[in-house]
């Protein structure tokens, strides 16, 4: 599981969720553990170089817009140099935007944006980072599948499921057309990489990581970053080859498309 | 219904299952209907040309391409112009574009392009022809929604269903990823813009159309365009406000997401 997983790289890590989620994974690190922490303008992340200097050994930042291919190329050859002979353990597809529009306000540049970002992003994240996922599912003696021997977590939204657009409607402030269509992309991105990659031993889970209180979240959401990221590791703690292409809240609890 | 809206523009007409489309809706066509038939090279689309000239008071044939906002934008002062101080009341998007490949396979490009013709497009046409519809909704004396009211109808597939992927995985030659993920995000889109016109009276509904034998689907396809067309039409008849936000088949069996 996550609390298991050598090395892990998480993108969007300068604050909010990502940010959190290396805290918890570095405050629990297990021997050996590498942690690549992703962000667009690292001399801008003072949070995380702060919590980079208590863990030296184990946070390694990276520079990335997950946005750019170009930038996600150069992250791969940074990683894959630390990594040396090893493979990653985990990705954890974090990074997000969302802009607060509906269809009459939507334009196109926002569309753009956020599907560069919410789909594109993760989509070429796991395409370049794929050869050390494989690596990490190969060398690993492990039966099945979990997030300690190679897994993606997407990291996506109740405001992504179909299903319940006439409910959740009228809860969050704005409708969020953009960030709600790439949110059903990636859920189905996720879903057909857990099929292409079933015989390879790579795990792919959808994660809901609830409505926080974060910058994107505002400041009405139900739950803070810290308890979110924790009930989030539980749950990919108990994730195995029957959860790979679920969907599931960070209680563990399966949500509809 | 379908069969007696009077303006009713089809995107994709040049073939398949948009040039059946407005096959049948001239053949069943009712007193001072006009027809919009949308395609990317008028010139190069010569059964279209066939049968406009069977219908020339009935089919106006216009140059639109999706993918593309300037286009979308000067085809909708072309149509304005025809209409006059009628509105629009059947919008189908039924333009698409589909590249056979798989997650390894599938490179930006392939990406992109699928966004903007699958997305962007039904999005920036009904934001575009919004006003046409509108006019027609509120020109209307009819109660509730209807496709003889204002409608959009948005063409889906089976392979935008996330909760089937484990089932059509194997069904379609090839897993078609770029595709899948287009139309789970147009499936979000519908439902969402469902919502947001609930108060106007448009109706927005998602087809799927059957795997049909036309270039798209390829030889081994379980039906032809006319069949899947004629059922297609005869759904259309029978939507309510009460559809507003489904997806079916073109058998009116609702499919989940």
């Amino acid at each position: 599981m996550a609390g298991k997983a050598c090395n892990i790289l998480v993108t969007g890590a300068n604050r909010g969720l990502g940010l959190e989620l290396v805290k918890q994974l570095a405050e629990a690190s297990c021997p050996g553990r590498r942690i690549f922490a992703c962000c667009r303008e690292p001399s801008k992340a003072q949070n995380l170089e702060e919590l980079a200097k208590k863990h030296p050994e184990v946070i390694h930042i990276i520079r990335l817009d997950v946005g750019d291919l170009a930038s996600i190329l150069e992250s791969a050859k940074q990683v894959g140099s630390i990594l040396g002979e090893d493979g990653l353990n985990l990705l954890v597809n974090n990074a997000g935007l969302a802009y607060r529009s509906n269809m009459k306000e939507t334009v196109p540049k926002e569309m753009q944006d956020t599907f560069n970002t919410n789909i594109m992003g993760p989509m070429m994240m796991t395409k370049e980072f794929l050869p050390y996922l494989q690596k990490a599912a190969q060398s690993s003696a492990e039966a099945g599948m979990s997030c300690s021997k190679a897994a993606v977590i997407n990291i996506s939204t109740l405001l992504g499921c179909i299903e319940k657009v006439p409910q959740t409607y009228g809860f969050f402030p704005v409708l969020a057309l953009p960030y709600r269509i790439s949110k059903a992309g990636l859920n189905m991105l996720t879903v057909c990489n857990a099929e292409e990659f079933k015989e390879e031993g790579i795990l792919f889970t959808l994660l809901h990581p609830g409505w926080v209180r974060t910058d994107m979240g505002g400041p009405d959401g139900e739950i803070d970053a810290p308890d979110s990221v924790s009930g989030m590791l539980r749950v990919m703690d108990t994730l195995t080859e029957k959860h790979s292409g679920a969907f599931l809240d960070y209680n563990g609890q399966p949500l509809p498309w």
